[in-house]
């Protein structure tokens, strides 16, 4: 099992995808190697800086001499600069010399750089990012969250198929459940465009084919509150409600943290129950999921948040390892090839 | 300065709308009457379990036979039962005996209602409700919360200039700060619809005529973080993301809760610094604001939220009540046809 990171990637680069290759080197034994891409002097530097030695079989640094910067335009970029840390480290998995990618890097570079180098499974007409949501009964994909702004209701099909085989592969749900994100509960709630993907989603479950259960229209409390395992939406309302989501969750921490040091006896308060505040800030955050498989694409490709931690690349290495160990692709192939029939 | 009540609409209903007009009655004196809109014993029960005289002159009782339940289709719902409380209740508002019609009922059939009975404001093709947020700023309002699904470009140029004047004459903001919902900041992220209306909304800014300035696209975090007064969207994403957002802050509540009572020693923390939990729990409510105006409508309509509490419902009544005294619609009907000029 080998993992090609992208060492240039995220607002903290590379500090945070050393010390997670680091962690993750240290927890996993299954990790044979880590690709670390990206400037070499950088990246040397840094390991000797976070102790993490160079020569040991389990570390390769590929230099990459390119950096695709978050707020560059993704699809444009990847072609422009070819030889960055994101081709780069993509090529390893095209060549077949890594069996995952890695990055924490621009999204929109990820996801062209991923559809143009590996291509896309037989079936699959757009790739989905799958962003895991702390669910009250397990982990809730939100899919797709931004891969594909402007998707067609014949695209959420797929990624109903797609994102229940990751539930059921990776996280082990025997019925997964998807439903439709909307403005209503009820049936008859939504868009043109929702109403069509109902359609399409009821008719397939109705046929008895489908790998999934499909429950019809949600809203965002299911997110966290209902037995869920992938929301569909499209690509452009998944992003805005993963980052509205998280606005919520940092703007009530910080006002959390504010109403908590406003007085004397409240900051006591806060010191005795300090235990509370960092469990919830860990189920919240995105540390803990850390990475969202883009899914469709033919190999294992992993998103992770442009803020993360090192922890949250260590956890996207993990996520990558388990697509991999799981065989998430070759179950999404056999799933398309079966319903074709 | 008179208000017509749908008594009926809501979870809590009528209890909620009751307690809710007691309040309002109690604090706001420029309230002449509430008339208290839906079954006539059901509300005189209530009236009489709270302790409210339905002989005061500021008090009358509107019976309506029937109700919109908060699952039903709206607009069809709205056109079948006639004699339904926000029907009763809105034509008070056409007829002139009320300044402002406030429901926390079916939001579907409020703003159906509304549209059929007022009409829309001369230059308005779609009306939009403005749910206000916390913002660190002040109060930024989402626009179109959910009355307008699959809005058009031109939708939202008009909700930017009934949104600002929103912002300028009741929150006394002098130069608001419209911003367009995206997946992204920069100037080329977004869909074909919002990109559209990127290029609608910069050329009005352009042209020196916007009542107000274009910030461009923004994401989740500005809804909390940015001094904004409007943020634009479809109806459909409005919708998706205030509810998400409501679900974040309501599942982190529930975590904390769970976690500070995981053990006696963290209860004890907990109870010390009890007024920062209240404190943060306020600031998230919506019942602080209460009420969202429906925008673009030949008359002052609140929506409240369907789990509205008396607080939320007084408060529901409060913006209803400022809507009226500084001259909203007046003001949006000149600013319209300024900028036709």
């Amino acid at each position: 099992m080998k993992v090609a990171l992208d060492a240039m990637g995220g607002d903290h680069a590379p500090a945070v995808n050393i010390g997670g290759a680091k962690e993750a080197l240290e927890l996993y034994p299954s990790i044979e190697k880590i690709f670390l891409v990206g400037d070499e002097d950088a990246i040397r530097a840094e390991c000797q800086k976070q102790g993490l030695s160079t020569t040991s079989p389990r570390i390769a640094i590929v230099h990459a001499p390119e950096v695709i910067g978050m707020a560059e335009p993704g699809a444009k970029t990847v072609r422009r600069k070819k030889q960055s840390s994101i081709n780069v480290a993509m090529d390893l998995v095209k060549a077949g010399e890594a069996d995952a990618f890695v990055s924490a890097g621009n999204t929109g570079a990820a996801v062209a750089s991923a559809t143009i180098k590996l291509r896309l499974i037989e079936g699959v007409d757009r790739a989905g990012i799958a962003s895991g949501l702390p669910n009250e009964h397990g982990i809730c994909h939100l899919l797709d969250a931004g891969a594909n702004p402007e998707a067609k209701p014949e695209h959420l099909l797929v990624y109903a198929i797609m994102g229940s085989a990751f539930a059921r592969h990776v996280l082990g749900v025997k019925h997964p459940k998807v439903g439709l994100m909307s403005n209503g509960e009820e049936d008859e709630k939504g868009t043109t465009f929702t109403k069509e993907t109902f359609a399409l989603l009821k008719g397939f479950a109705d046929s008895g084919k489908a790998p999934f259960d499909f429950v019809g229209n949600v809203e965002g409390h299911d997110l966290f509150e209902t037995q869920l395992d992938v929301v569909l939406c499209d690509g452009f309302t998944g992003n805005v409600v993963l980052k509205s989501c998280e606005a919520t969750a940092k703007a009530m921490f910080k006002w959390l943290k504010k109403e908590l040091t406003a007085n004397a006896v409240r900051m006591i308060g806060a010191k005795i129950a300090k235990g509370a505040f960092v469990a919830v800030k860990e189920r919240a955050s995105a540390e803990s999921y850390g990475g969202s498989p883009l899914l469709g694409v033919n190999g294992v490709v992993i998103i992770a948040h442009g803020g993360s931690t090192a922890v949250a690349v260590r956890n996207a290495i993990r996520v990558g390892m388990e697509t991999v160990q799981h065989r998430v692709n070759p179950h999404i192939e056999a799933t398309l090839q079966d319903v074709k029939r």
